[in-house]
C-alpha cells in the first residue's frame, strides 16, 4: 500500500472543524473560493504528491545533480515532475489573480504544500523557493523589475533563489560583503561570493533569478547597510538571453534533500554581473525577512511532512509485521509489532508529534491569511499572532520532528537502519529543518528577544486569550479534566516566566533574559503543541457524539499523551529560565 | 589539529581517582598488571585510533565493501588497519594468558576501545566481534572445538561473528529455525538463514567463524531449544581448508558503519555445511547472553565513543570559526561560535552525555572484572550491579547520544549538514546503536522485567548503596548542595516507584508493571549518569584543591548542567510510570 504520506481525515479536519477556513472565503480577497476549490487544490496536489513525485523520491536521493562543465544538471525525472507542479500552478498558488496566481488562502496552499514536501521534497522546495522569490520582486519590484522578471517566475519558465548566505558569515548577514556598484544603465555590477543557495543551478527551467543581498558602494556597515538585487543567470539583452556571470564554484554535498542542489556562487568574476536593484537601498534585509519569515513557516510545514512520511512508513510496517509475543505471553504466534506497548509509545509520540505539527503549521498561516487578508480591525491582533508563531512554527516540527524521524527508523529495528527502506532518508532529509532559514538557536533569539517582548508583551497576551478560549471550548464540549489542566498550568507558567524575564531584559540583564532562549522557545513549543492537541480533542470529542470513529480516538489519546507527558516538561524548562541556570554560561572557552 | 576522539584527562582520572583502577592489581588475576601496562596498552590504541585508523575512517565510510563472485572484498586500507589491531594484542587483550592473552582489566581494555571506535568503528568491530566469538568458544568449548578454533581466533587469522538474527524473527531469538543435524561423525549439519551478520564475510582474514544459534533436530520450542555452533566459512579436512557451504545470499545497505560489511548468510544450501557444537545442546541461548551482555557494554562505549568524537569536532569548530557578535552588542569584530550562549550550551550538553557515558562504560566495565576477578565475598555484589548496570550502560550512551550527535551537527549549521565534515558519519553510525544487540525497548524490559526484580531487588539496593556512598564522599569533599540534593531525591524516586512496580508483577499485573518499562529506563540513566557526574565533580573539586584547572572546570560545570537540568526529570518519568499514564496502552492498532 502506498505511503498516504499526510493523513487526509487530520487536513479535513484542520479545515473543517478546528481552523474553520470557509470562513475566510467570506473575506473579498478569497470570495472566488470556497470548499469546493480548496478541495480540488488539495486533491490534486495529494494525487500528484503520492503518485509521481513520492515514487521518484528514492531514485532522485540516489542520484544526486552532476556538476559538469561549469553547469549543473539534476536527475532525468527532476525535470518532467517539476513541470507537473508548474502546471498545477502550485508556484503562484497564493498570489493574486492580476499576477496568474490562484489567490488561493495560504492555510489551505500550506496544508497542500505538505504533501507535496512529504512526497518530494527537493522538487517541490524548487517550486516554493520560486515563489518566495518573486514574492520579493512583486511585493518590492518597481515597475520595469516586476515586468523582467514577475510573470516568468510565477509561470515557473525561471526559477527563483535566496542568495544570502556568504562562507565567511554563516547566519551572521550583517557581516556579507558581496558589492554592488552603480552602473550608467540604471542597474548595479555584482560582485562576490555566496554559499548554500539551494537551487542556484539546473537544467529544468530556462533561467534562474537569484534575490541577492548585497551591498552598494558607500553604504553603512552591518545590518542597515544591506540591499536587495534580482540577479538572473542569463540577462536579456537585445532580444537574447546572455551570460551574466554567475558562476557555479562548488557544489555541497549535502546528506539530505539530495536532488536539489545547494551550491556556492561567484558573482560577477568578470565584472559583468547585472543586478537589478529591488526595493529602495538599504532596506534588502527588511525585505527579504518577507520571504524569510513565509519560508519558515515553510520549514515548519516540511518538518511536520518529512515526519509524517516517517511515520506512515513506521504505522504501515509495525502493522504488517510479526515479531515476539504480545507482554507476559510465552506461546502462540508472533504478534504484529504494533501490540507491544513500546512500539505503540513509539507509534503515538510520532503521531502526536506529526499531528501537533501539522495543526500549527495550519494555524500560523491562518493567521497570515488573516494578518494581511482578514477584517481591518482584526489584522493587528492576527499580525501579532503570526509574528509570535513563526519561530515555534519553524522550531518544534524541526526538533521534534527529527526525533520522530528516528523513532520511525527505530521501530523498523535493523531494516530501518539500512537504505532498503525510506525512513533513513526521511532522517537525513530532517537533520537540515533545525539549521536552514535560521537556526533553532536564532528562532530562540527571535522569539523571546523580539516577538514576545514585541509592544509590552501583546502577542503573548494574544496568544493567552486564543488558548483560554479554547479551554473553555474544550470544556463545554465536556473534555475531561485531565486533557485540560496541564495546559491551564503551562500557560500560567510561562506567563509569569516572560515577566520576570521581560523585567530583567528592561533592567539591561541580557544574559539574564536570553541566556536560556531555547529553552523558553521549547517551553513555548510543547505549550502551544498543546493548544493544537488541545483543539483537535475537541473537535474530536464532536466527532465521537457521532458514533464510533477510530481517527478521533487515536487524535483523544494522541492530545492525552501531549497533555501528560509533554506539557508537563514546561514547569521544569520554565524554572531553568528563571533561574537562569549558570553552568553553559559560566563555561570559559578553554574549559570544554 | 587531529581529533583527540577522547579526552585523555578524562580517561587518566577515570582510571587514577573515580575507579581507583590500581587496586584490580592487588587481584591474583591482574597480579602482572599496573598503571605502566594499563598506560602502555591505552597509549599504544590512541595512537593508532588518532592516527591510521581515524584517518582513513572517511575514505572507508564513502567505499563500502563491493560483493563480488560470491564474495565480499573490503577498503583495500581494511586489512592492513586490522592487521595493526592484531598486533597490538587488541583481539585477547582482556582474556587469559594461557589462551595468547594480555589478561587485562575489562575496565582499561573498555576505554581503549572507546579510543579504537572513535577512530574508526568499522576496523574495530572487526576485531571485537571475533573477542566476543572466541570468548564463547574459550568459555563454552570442549577441548576439541577450542583446539580447532581458538588460537586461531585470538591471533586474529581467523575472525569471528555472532550468527542470531534469522529475516522473519528478528529480535525473537525464540523463533528462529536454522537446524542443526547430528551427522556421524560428531558434527552437525546446519541450514538455515540468518541476517544482518556483521563481518560475515571479507577478505582481511583467511578464514570467519560463524557462532551460530540453531535448532537442533526434536530440539524444544522456543528459546529453550536453541544450541549453540561454530560454524567456519572453510573448514579443515585432509589438512587443507575446503568450502563449508556457507554463503553470502546479500549484502545490507546500511547507513553507518559503512567498511563493515553486514550479511544475510545461508547456510548449508548443498547440505555440506558442518557445524561444531559449542557447550550443551539447547543451552546456545544462555551461552550467547554471555557474548550478548560484552557486546551491551561494548555498544554503550562505543556510542560514548562516537558522541565523544563528534563533541570534539563541534568544539574545534566553535573554538575556530567566528561568526556573530556577542549577545547584546553590535559592532565590532565577529566573535567565536563558543561565545554564543546556546553555543555553549549545545557544546555542554554534548561533553555532560559524553563525559556521564564514558565513566560509566568504564565504571560497568569494572563490576565486571570484579564480578570475575574481585575478592570471593565481593564478588555477588558486583554481579548485580553488572547486571543492573548493563542495559543502562547500552542505551544511555546510545539514545542521548544520537542526540549529543546530532548537537556537533547544529553546531557546526550548514557546514554540519554536509559530508565536507564528520559529524553527519558520526550521526549515521550512532543510530545503529540503539538498535543492535538489544532495542532500547529490549533493554527496558530487561531492567525492569528481570535485572530490578532479580533476588528480590537487591540489584538497586546494592546500586543505592553505591550512590549513597558517593553522596557521603561528594559531602565531605566540599561539594555544594545543588550538585547533590537532585540525586538523593532522584535516587528515593526511583526507589519508591520500584517498589509499587514490583508490587504490580507480584500482583500478575504485567502491563502495569511493564507498560512504561522506556520511561523507566530513561529515569535510570538520568539518575546513573549523575551519579557519574557526582563522582567526577567530587574529583575535580579535589582537583581544584591544587589550584587553577581548566579540565575540572568543565568537569564540575558538566555535573552542575546534568544535575539542575536532567536530573529532575526523573520525577516525572517516574510519575508517568507509577501512573500507568494509559494513552498509548490503550492505542488500539485501527487507530493509528
Amino acid at each position: 500500500m502506498a505511503n498516504p504520506l499526510i493523513d487526509d481525515r487530520l487536513v479535513d479536519l484542520l479545515l473543517r472543524d478546528v481552523l474553520q477556513a470557509e470562513r475566510l472565503t467570506a473575506l473579498p480577497h478569497f470570495a472566488d473560493h470556497g470548499p469546493e476549490t480548496f478541495e480540488l487544490y488539495l486533491s490534486a496536489c495529494r494525487q500528484l504528491a503520492r503518485g509521481a513525485l513520492a515514487s521518484s523520491y528514492r531514485p532522485l536521493d540516489l542520484e544526486p545533480p552532476v556538476f559538469e562543465g561549469g553547469r549543473v544538471r539534476l536527475h532525468p525525472r527532476f525535470g518532467p515532475l517539476f513541470t507537473q507542479l508548474r502546471e498545477l500552478g502550485v508556484i503562484a498558488a497564493t498570489r493574486p489573480e492580476e499576477v496568474g496566481g490562484q489567490q488561493m488562502p495560504l492555510t489551505v496552499s500550506t496544508l497542500a504544500h505538505t504533501y507535496l514536501m512529504a512526497g518530494n521534497l527537493s522538487v517541490a522546495a524548487l517550486a516554493w523557493l520560486t515563489t518566495g522569490a518573486a514574492h520579493l520582486v512583486e511585493a518590492f519590484g518597481d515597475d520595469a523589475v516586476k515586468e523582467r522578471f514577475l510573470a516568468r517566475m510565477y509561470a515557473g519558465e525561471w526559477t527563483g533563489t535566496m542568495a544570502l548566505t556568504e562562507p565567511h558569515a554563516g547566519s551572521s548577514l550583517g557581516d556579507l560583503t558581496t558589492s554592488a556598484t552603480p552602473a550608467p544603465d540604471g542597474t548595479y555590477r555584482i560582485r562576490g561570493a555566496k554559499i548554500f543557495i539551494s537551487g542556484g543551478d539546473h537544467d529544468v527551467a530556462e533561467n534562474v533569478v537569484h534575490l541577492t543581498l548585497a551591498r552598494i558602494e558607500g553604504a553603512p556597515e552591518g545590518t542597515k547597510g544591506i540591499s536587495l538585487f534580482a540577479v538572473p543567470r542569463l540577462r536579456e539583452e537585445g532580444g537574447a538571453l546572455v551570460d551574466n556571470d554567475v558562476h557555479v564554484t562548488g557544489v555541497i554535498h549535502k546528506i539530505g534533500w539530495k536532488a536539489l542542489p545547494s551550491l556556492a556562487l561567484g558573482f560577477g568574476d568578470r565584472g559583468d554581473c547585472h543586478g537589478w536593484l529591488v526595493g529602495a537601498p538599504h532596506q534588502g534585509l527588511r525585505m527579504m525577512f518577507q520571504m524569510m519569515n513565509e519560508a519558515r513557516i515553510s520549514v515548519g510545514a516540511t518538518a511536520a511532512a518529512t515526519a509524517s512520511a516517517a511515520y506512515h512508513e513506521a504505522r504501515a510496517y509495525a502493522l504488517e509485521r510479526r515479531q515476539g509475543r504480545a507482554l507476559g505471553e510465552r506461546g502462540g504466534e508472533p504478534v504484529r509489532l504494533v501490540e507491544h506497548p513500546d512500539v505503540r509509545r513509539m507509534l503515538l509520540r510520532q503521531k502526536a508529534i506529526v499531528d501537533g505539527s501539522l495543526a500549527l503549521a495550519a494555524t500560523t498561516a491562518l493567521h497570515a491569511d488573516l494578518a494581511e487578508h482578514g477584517p481591518e480591525d482584526a489584522r493587528e491582533r492576527h499580525r501579532l499572532l503570526l509574528d509570535l508563531l513563526t519561530p515555534i512554527t519553524k522550531t518544534f516540527p524541526s526538533e521534534a520532528g527529527f526525533e520522530a524521524t528516528a523513532l520511525a527508523v527505530q521501530v523498523l529495528g535493523g531494516y530501518g537502519y539500512t537504505s532498503e527502506y525510506l525512513p533513513e532518508a526521511f532522517l537525513r532529509d530532517q537533520k537540515l529543518n533545525t539549521i536552514h532559514e535560521g537556526t533553532t538557536g536564532i528562532q530562540s533569539l527571535d522569539l523571546l528577544g523580539r516577538k514576545v517582548m514585541a509592544r509590552g508583551g501583546a502577542g503573548l497576551r494574544v496568544l493567552a486569550e486564543e488558548i483560554q478560549r479554547a479551554l473553555a471550548e474544550a470544556e463545554a464540549a465536556g473534555l475531561e479534566e485531565g486533557l485540560r489542566a496541564p495546559l491551564g498550568a503551562a500557560l500560567g507558567q510561562l506567563g509569569a516566566l516572560t515577566a520576570t524575564l521581560g523585567q530583567r531584559g528592561m533592567a539591561g540583564d541580557t544574559l539574564g533574559m536570553l541566556g536560556h532562549s531555547v529553552d523558553y522557545l521549547t517551553a513555548s513549543g510543547l505549550l502551544v503543541i498543546g493548544w493544537q492537541h488541545l483543539r483537535l480533542a475537541t473537535a474530536a470529542t464532536r466527532r465521537l457524539e457521532g458514533g464510533a470513529d477510530a481517527f478521533a480516538e487515536g487524535l483523544l489519546r494522541g492530545a492525552r499523551y501531549w497533555m501528560a507527558t509533554e506539557v508537563p516538561r514546561v514547569a521544569h524548562l520554565c524554572r531553568l529560565c528563571e533561574t537562569g541556570e549558570p553552568s553553559y554560561l559560566e563555561m570559559q572557552p578553554e574549559w570544554f
